[in-house]
C-alpha cells in the first residue's frame, strides 16, 4: 500500500512545523512508510551539549527520537485506517501521547548531519511500541531508543 | 558540608550558559546541594510539542531532566572530592557522559513554569545513577526519570 | 479508606499463590494500601545469580519488582472502584498487563532477606505508571524500577 | 574468528549451570558468536505469570533477557581479548554487572518454546550496551529489551 501525498504532506507539516520545538531542533522528515519512517538533522551551534567536543546535546537526540517514534506510530495508524479520510487520520495525532521513552547513548554525537530511523514493533488498539535509531551519516549507530505511546 | 560559591557558580555557568542547548531550553539552576539539585523552566512558545494543548514538548522534558541528572552527579562528585581545587572538580564535567535515560510522561506538561529536581541514587567510581522529577509549580508530578552516567 | 479483608486476601492469594512463578521466587506480600504496597523476599540458593558473591540474580529482582508494581496498580484500582464487589475488583487482574519495565541495579543484592516497595505515580483509565524499590532489610536501596501497565 | 570449544563450553557452563537461577528458569544457550548469542526456553507450569492465559511471567522474560545480554557481552569481550587464555576470558564474568535493563512486553508470552537473541550494540572499556529479543518459535517478537553492563 502507498499513502496519498496529502496524508504524507500533512504528517510532514505537523512534525516539521506545527510541533514548534521540532522546528527549533531542525528535525526533517525524509521518508514516511507504513512500517518505517526516516528523518534527518543538521548540526548547528545551538544544539551543542558538550562544548569541549562540539557534541550534540543528549536532549536533542532524545527529543528527535521521541518525535520520530510518534511519527512512526502516526504512519502505522494511517496505514491501518485507510478507510478513513486523510483529515480523520491526521486528527488522530491529537490523541497521541508518549507514555515513556528510553534512550541509550552509545557513541558521541559528533557530525555535521544525522540520520534518524523509527519503526513500530507493535501497534495495539491502546498502546504502540517503537524502536528508534540515531545514526551518523556514515551509518554508525550513535544512539538507540525504545518508546511506548498511547493511541486511540 | 557546603560548596564554595566559586564551585556552585562554575556549575551554574556550565549548565546555564556553556551547554548551549540548555540556553535554548531556558533551563535555570536554582539549588545545588551535595545530594540534590533543583532547576526551573519557563514555558515559551518555542517549547510547544502539542499545538492542540499548548503542551511542552516531551523532548524538552527529557533534555531538561538529562541535564539536571548530570548536574546532580557533578554536585555529588564535587562533594566527594572536596580535597581537589574548584577548577579540578569542574573539569570532571569533561569526562561525564549519559549512558542511558528513561522518562515516564505521567501528565500533560501544561503550565507557565516548571520545577525540576534530581538526586543521585548511587555514585560509584565508574557509574552514577540518578532519579529526576519534572513538576508543575503546584507540586503535581508531570514526568519522572532515571538515568545512568559514566563518571571518572 | 480501608480495604475489606476479602479484597486484601484475594490479592495476596493471586500474587503469592496463583501467579506460580511468584511462588518459585518466594515473593511475600506484607502490606496492601491504596497508595503503596510492600513485599518481602527470603534469599535462597536457587535465587543466586552470581556464584562468586552469592548475589541474588538480577532477574529475581526485576521479576519481584514487576510483580509488586502490578500489585500496587491492583490496589490503586481497588481503591478507585470501591463501588464494585470484591470479586469484580479482583477480576480486573485478568486485564492487567505490563507494557514495559526499567530496573536500575544500584548495589549488589546480597542479604538474607529483602524488602520491596511499590507506589503508583499515576493511575489513568488506560495506563498506570509505578515506581518500585528493592531494599536490604537495613534500608539500603539495592535496585530501583519504573514500569507502565495497561489497565481497564 | 571462531571461539575455541573450551571458551564456548565454559560460557555455557556458567550460564546454564553455575548461575543457579538460570537453571531454575531452564535457560539454554544455543549459539555463541562474537557478535550475537542465541538461547532457548521451554514453557513449564512453574514459569506461569498469568493463570488465566497460561502466559509466561514477565519476570521470566526479563530474567532470561538480562542473562542473555550478559552472555553477549561475555562473547564480545572474549572476541576482543583472544590474546588472553580461555580461563582469563571466562574470569571476566566475575567483574560483569548489569547497570540497568529495560524490557518492552509486546505480545502475550504464550507458547511451548521460546527463542532468545542478544547482540552488543557497543562494547566500551567500561560499559557495554546490548539489545535483546524474546521470540515465539514462529518468529513473532514477544518482547524486546535493552541493557547496559559494567565491564572491565
Amino acid at each position: 500500500m502507498v499513502f496519498e501525498p496529502a496524508f504524507t504532506e500533512g504528517l510532514v507539516d505537523i512534525f516539521e512545523r506545527r510541533i514548534v520545538f521540532n522546528q527549533v531542533l531542525g528535525l526533517r522528515v525524509t521518508e514516511v512508510l507504513p512500517d518505517r519512517v526516516m528523518g534527518g538533522l543538521e548540526m548547528r551551534p545551538e544544539l551543542v551539549g558538550h562544548y569541549a567536543y562540539n557534541r550534540v546535546h543528549g536532549g536533542v537526540i532524545s527529543a528527535c527520537l521521541d518525535a520520530l517514534g510518534g511519527l512512526a506510530v502516526m504512519a502505522a495508524m494511517g496505514a491501518r485506517h485507510m478507510d478513513e479520510s486523510v483529515e480523520q487520520r491526521l486528527q488522530r495525532f491529537a490523541r497521541l501521547g508518549t507514555i515513556d521513552l528510553r534512550v541509550d547513548y552509545l557513541r558521541p554525537g559528533i557530525g555535521e548531519r544525522f540520520v534518524l530511523k523509527a519503526e513500530v514493533l507493535r501497534l495495539g488498539s491502546r498502546v504502540a511500541s517503537t524502536r528508534m535509531d540515531f545514526l551518523h551519516t556514515n551509518g554508525t549507530l550513535l544512539a538507540s531508543a525504545a518508546a511506548a505511546y498511547i493511541v486511540s
